[in-house]
Parts: structure tokens; C-alpha cells; sequence
């Protein structure tokens, strides 16, 4: 497949954009990327491509990058905003999920997928229960998945989780033809014992896994922690053994320098940034100029739909630059670019994915975009990543592949049936509400 | 006209939502919104409506209003981002501003207004020049606005001012079949003296229009004020007698308690709250909770889009909500109802226009939108407060209607040529940096 005439932004430079490019696809993989004027002429040879896209007025670039959701709470997208996060778990969302069940995870997946692709986001990386059926879910809409069963607790609630994630390494990672990976998913310091923590950390050495988890979410946490154990979740994390291993640190708002430097011994992985969902909670802003100056890591997360409602990137782009910039007070401090490499490169990179995904190279795998640029809100394109970073929104995305297979095509789903989608998704959330309510008696 | 089969929300409360409800359109005007079985039988019978809509899965809701942008500058959209204000300022917008021509203007508003109104935005307040052009613009795109020519200094160049605005106002105030109203323009109190201020305060009393001004945007701003006048911003609109006209004040993010109160004495108006663009120009966050404690109306704004990027008001919706969530440590304390109020019947207050606009009540202007919500991004609806003010993006907004008329069907502009109107404003923009990099030589 050749994709030509469009602006191609390779995500492997600020400098790196080419407005007459061309990216050319073979079997699922990057080929080429870059000026027309330095494709191997073969690709542009009559016959070559087995299909072209006219890019003209569009901009091409790697699929977004989503480092941390809980997919299928999509189904309690809009249930309980508004509210105090401990009286959101107690009274709201935990009484739901213990009535969540395998039906729901496909179907709410499966609407967490669609929206995820018709917005441009190609990967997510999902900590949630039943992930087998997320991960049907996933083969059949054709995203790339990081799945993780989230593990919390101990004694035997803790080993038929673990065994839980062990059925699901074994069975999908690699699966869906390589689009989903696994990850260990302790879901946070507060949930899982430090002896828990270390059993995980012996596990990810075991099986050849990373490890996803919460740190440094809300100032409760590191207040809870430092009175039971007199530490805090980095610290926790380190000594549990954690950072000997790539590390998916969603949040990470509150670090000290200390912290900073403990959690950048990791070998791979980085933050999952998380702003609409800290802001919305009240969590905080996250010091990402300080993470980014450790040499770690930064990606985008949307956090899950019941906290942040949209799984869509594009808002936490602008969001992430604009919180840099009003936080340090310096509107140079973090640029249009910085915002679309975090969901991007950055978060390949946090989800060890950088040799596959994120940037367009010859050899990675074709996760591509093309987001038009004929809409009267992205005129005129003065500079391709100021109108990506802030000015572009979900509808403007018009084509999307994943794997070199075109999954969006002038803005609807390809892989799917998006009304039936759309139908049960509905029908599973007003059926839970329902099971909840008559448990609650 | 009858828009049937929707869920309206009037903005007269956040009880006021009809899942099974009507709105009834006459010459322009609502005659009647709310609950089908509360409508008169009349207007539910065959033939009374000249034409129907269908709302079926959609919200229908007041159009939105931007209290405060500079409509044309979206021809510099993404020209010069990431920068310090001064810097911009003086090396970027300043020098283009110099160049621009009033068929710029023309173009540029147009473009504005096709933006505005495809997300939904039905009413603009606009702060620039050559608005006579402005004026023909919004006649042909079919929105409302309040258009103000910008005035700043003293002597001959605020005198020459001066005129404009009043020719502005004899030819266009009321005009477009009463969709444009003006409002008297100083810049800010560190552009315009206090003579000056009161000169304008006076104007206001003759004429018979309100103030639109910047106030407290920066700290430079409220240093460089103490300095040169020993006062704060609002202390010196106060004493140049604005308060004691409609004031819409643009920004206000730095605010005493004394300041607060003084601007509170204002017999209308309120804030322009620009969220988007204090954060991208580090300025900080506006008190809006205090602002609303003072019983001070408050409204949403875009700013011009060479700092803010979009004039679709969804993304300041959400960013509103969440910055004073996260400001006050307590996500209760601004909820998806306030952000949506501040976009309409919030906004409508702030310029005035609360008898004609801001919300579904019989008497009141049909400007009215739907939002699509089978989008599986809207999907499912379980507060549709929630759904509009985290969820919705431009994209959703499917019907858009202005004085009753329609003028946008199925997300497309019928008011106007998009494809021109993008091509012309490209074409306009790339014109005027050529003239300016040449004026600079």
C-alpha cells in the first residue's frame, strides 16, 4: 500500500516533515516514510502498491498512543461525575463493577475500540477483569492492546488473580496476530502489599513481562502509605523489586526528587500521564518537565471514561502542553511537538513498544493516521503539530490503519458494526445498573 | 417548525430535561420547550409546522455563546505558538496585525463563523478591526454577534476609533434582522488612559451600549498598572465610570476581594472566562468561584484563535470544570450543569442578551442545537449534563439553528460555500505574512 501527496510527519524530529511524502507499506510494515524525492523507486513504480491513498491535504502520522484506561468503564461513561473520589468508588463505581460481567467487558471493549479508532488512538493499554473478553474484543475490531488483568489484594483473592493473568499471558500474548501484549497489572501500592509486590516483580522475571500500575495518584495515597509503611509508592515500588523491570507507572503527580530518581532506574517503561482524569479528580498536576528531565519516559493516558470520559487523545494533548505551560509560567516550556510526541513515540516508549510502534520507520509496524486538514477549524495550517497539538479533535481524524490494514476509512469503522456496537453497549449498561440496583435491595 | 422526539434541556435549571420533549418554532422565535405533554395542542397537530425535526437520540439545547474572541485572527491560527506574550506580541502578531486589509477581515470572520457554527456555537463577541466587514460577514454565515471595534490610545488614533465604533454602530446595531449588536471597545486600562476610559464611559451613556474590555489578564499587566497609577485594573475601570454600564471583562483571572466588589456594582455584564488561553499564555486560572459567590454572571470565551487555536466552546466547557475542580481540591465544587450554563444561559447574561438568547423559553430567540449522542464516544447517556460538558466534541453537534432558521443539516454549513470559504481564508493568510515579511524587509 502507498500513501502519497500528504504532509508526513515521521515523529522522529521536530524537523522531520515532509509535505509532498509518501509511505509505503508492505506486509503490515513500514517500508518507507518520508520526502517522495528519496522513496526507493520501486514503491513508486506504476503497479507496486496493491492500493493508494490520496493523502493530498491530509496530514500522516503514527497512531496515537493511549498508556493507560480501564476500556470497558466506558460503559459507566457520564454514571457519577461531579463527586468526591471516595464516595465515587464507595457509593458508585465499586457496587457497579462487582456486578460487571464477561458480556460487559466485550461489549464495553468493543465501544472503548470503536471510539478509540474513529479518534486516531491505534493502541491502548488496559488495566480491568475479564480480559479474556477484552481481548476478543480486541482481535475483532483490529486495535493493538496492551491487556493486563488488574491484581489486587492477597492470600487467595491474589493467586487466582495472578492465575487469572497467567491464563491470559499464555493464551493471548502475541495473539490477534501479534496486536496484543500483556503486562503484569498490580493495580497500586495501597492494593497490593509490599510482600505481594515483590511475589509480582519475581513473576515479571519469570515470564518476561513489564508491570502497569497506579503510583501517586492522589495525596491520600501518599499519606496512607506513609503511615502504614513511612514511605512512599516509588520507594515502595523500588524495594518491592518493580523498577528491575520495565515499569507502567500511571499518574506519578506527587514525586520528590528522590522518587524521581528511584523510578528512573527502571530499564523501560515511564509515566502514563493522565490530565483530565488528575484534574478531574483533583488530583493534581503532574511534574512532567521534572520526569522528562530524569530521562523518563512520558506517554498519554485517558485514564478510564467513568473518571474521564472520553477515550480520545486529542484533549490530552492540548490539555498536557497547556498545564506544562501555566505551571512552570512559561507558555516555551513544553511545545505543540512535546504534546504530539507524548502520544505518540513517548507512548510506545512507556509501553516498550518503541520497535514496533510510534514513530513511521522502515521496519515498524504500519499503525498510520491521516487527520484532514480541510476543515474550516484546522485552517490554515500554519505549523502541522501546533494544528495537531491544538487544534484537532476526534472528527477531524479520517483514515486509520492498524497492522497496514485500514480499520477507518473516511471517518467510519471498517471493523466492525458500529450501530450494533453502539446498541448493545448501551443494553449491557442499563442491564448492569439494573443488577447493581437489585443487589444494593 | 417542531423539533420532536429529543431530550431538551432549556437551561432554566438542572431539573429541566425532557427525554420525550418539543420545541415549537414561530417566525423566529420559540414559542414553546419543553415536556410533549405540557405543549399546546396546536402546535402538536398536523400541519402546523411548515417543517419537522426529527430529534430522536439527540439533545437539543440553547446554541452556544463565545463572550469573547477576535474572530478574523483565526487566519493566524497556529502561527506563532509556544512563546512568551510579550515575544508574540511584538515579533509575530503585532507585525502581521499591521498588514491585515479588510478583505482579510471578510475572509477571515467568515471562517470564524463556519467554525463557530459547526460546533454548535451560535452566537460570537468579537473585539477587532474593519468590522463593518465582520458585519457582512456574520450577515451572509447567518450567526449572531456582537461586533466591537477595538479601541486603544488617545488623541487623533483613539478619536479615529472612536468614529469607527460610532459608524459601526449607526450602520450595523440591529442589523442582519437584529442578529448584530455592538458594544463600545476600549482595549484594556494599560492601552487606553484613564481620560480616555472616561471619555468611553460617557460614550456608553449617549449611545446606549455596554463596555467589552480586557481586564487582569497577566501579572505584567497588574504590575504595570500599580506602577504607573497606584491601582488594579478593575479600581481604575471603576473610577473611570465603566461599572456603571454593562461591562463584559474579557479574562479577569487576577482579582482582589476589593476588586471582586467593585466590578460586582456593574448594572450587567460579567466575565469572559478564556480558560484555553490563559492557560497556553501561563496567566493562570480565573477565581470563577468566587466570581459566582459575588453573584457576578459568567460566561465562556475562546479568545482570539492565534492563542487559543479553536472557537468551539466544548473544550472550554470540560477545561472550565475541571481547572476549578482541581483549583478548589473538591471535584463537587463545579459540576458538568455549571459548565454547560456558563456556555449558554451563563453567556447570554454576560453580553446582555439574556432577554433574547441563552436558553429554551417561549419569547426567546430559536437558537437552538442538536448533539448527536449515538456516537459511540457520547455513548451511553446516563446524565446528559455529563455527556455535554466532558464528552462532546464539535464533531457531535449535527443541527444548528440561528433566528430559527437552520443553518447547519446533518453537520454540514447550508449558509455558506465551506470549500470557498476555506480556500479564501487560506489564500488571505498566506497573502498577508507575504506582505508582512515584506513590510519588515
Amino acid at each position: 500500500m502507498l500513501i502519497r501527496g500528504g504532509t508526513v510527519i515521521t515523529m522522529t524530529g521536530p524537523e522531520a516533515v515532509y509535505p509532498d511524502g509518501v509511505v509505503a507499506v508492505e506486509d503490515g510494515v513500514i517500508r518507507y516514510a518520508g520526502p517522495r524525492s528519496g522513496a526507493p523507486s520501486e514503491v513508486l513504480a506504476p503497479g507496486w502498491a496493491g492500493r493508494e491513498i490520496d493523502a493530498t491535504g491530509r496530514l500522516v502520522l503514527p497512531g496515537l498512543v493511549n498508556t493507560h484506561t480501564h476500556a470497558a468503564m466506558v460503559l459507566l461513561r457520564g454514571y457519577a461525575d461531579d463527586m468526591r473520589l471516595m464516595e465515587w468508588l464507595q457509593t458508585k463505581i465499586w457496587p457497579v463493577e462487582a456486578a460487571l460481567t464477561p458480556e460487559d467487558i466485550y461489549w464495553g471493549t468493543a465501544l472503548a475500540a470503536a471510539e478509540s479508532l474513529l479518534a486516531g488512538v491505534t493502541t491502548f493499554n488496559d488495566m480491568y477483569i475479564f480480559e479474556e473478553e477484552a481481548a476478543r474484543a480486541v482481535e475483532a475490531l483490529g486495535i493493538r492492546a496492551v491487556l493486563c488483568r488488574g491484581i489486587i489484594g492477597s492470600g487467595p483473592d491474589f493467586q487466582s488473580r495472578v492465575e487469572e493473568a497467567r491464563a491470559l499471558l499464555e493464551r493471548w500474548h502475541g495473539g490477534a496476530g501479534g496486536r496484543i501484549t500483556t503486562l503484569l497489572a498490580p493495580h497500586a501500592p495501597y492494593t497490593v502489599p509490599p510482600a505481594e509486590l515483590e511475589t509480582i516483580a519475581g513473576l515479571a522475571a519469570d515470564w518476561g513481562v513489564g508491570i502497569h500500575i497506579h503510583l501517586a495518584e492522589t495525596r491520600d495515597e501518599i499519606e496512607i502509605l506513609r503511615k502504614q509503611y513511612g514511605k512512599s509508592p516509588f520507594e515502595i515500588a523500588h524495594e518491592a523489586g518493580l523498577t528491575r523491570h520495565l515499569v507502567v507507572a500511571a499518574h506519578c503527580v506527587h514525586a520528590t526528587d528522590r522518587d524521581i530518581e528511584l523510578f528512573a532506574q527502571a530499564p523501560g517503561g515511564g509515566v502514563a500521564h493522565c490530565p483530565v482524569s488528575n484534574l478531574k479528580l483533583a488530583c493534581g498536576v503532574a511534574p512532567i518537565l521534572k520526569w522528562k528531565a530524569a530521562g523518563v519516559s512520558v506517554g498519554l493516558g485517558t485514564d478510564g471514561a467513568a473518571s474521564a470520559n472520553q477515550l480520545s487523545l486529542w484533549g490530552e494533548m492540548r490539555l498536557m502542553a497547556l498545564l506544562q505551560k501555566n505551571a512552570s509560567g512559561d507558555p516555551a516550556a513544553f511545545t505543540a511537538y512535546d504534546a504530539v510526541y507524548a502520544a505518540t513515540a513517548g507512548g510506545a516508549a512507556v509501553l516498550g513498544l518503541q520497535d514496533r510502534i510510534g514513530t513511521l520507520e522502515p521496519g515498524k509496524r504500519a499503525d498510520i493516521i491521516l487527520v484532514n486538514t480541510s476543515r474550516p477549524s484546522l485552517t490554515p495550517v500554519h505549523d502541522p503539530f501546533s494544528t495537531l497539538a491544538y487544534s484537532t479533535n476526534p472528527g477531524d481524524v479520517e483514515t486509520v490503519l492498524v497492522d497496514g490494514r485500514v480499520v477507518v476509512e473516511e471517518g467510519r469503522l471498517v471493523t466492525g458494526d458500529l450501530a450494533e456496537i453502539v446498541a448493545k453497549a448501551r443494553e449491557q449498561a442499563r442491564a448492569l445498573l439494573a443488577r447493581a440496583a437489585a443487589a444494593r435491595g
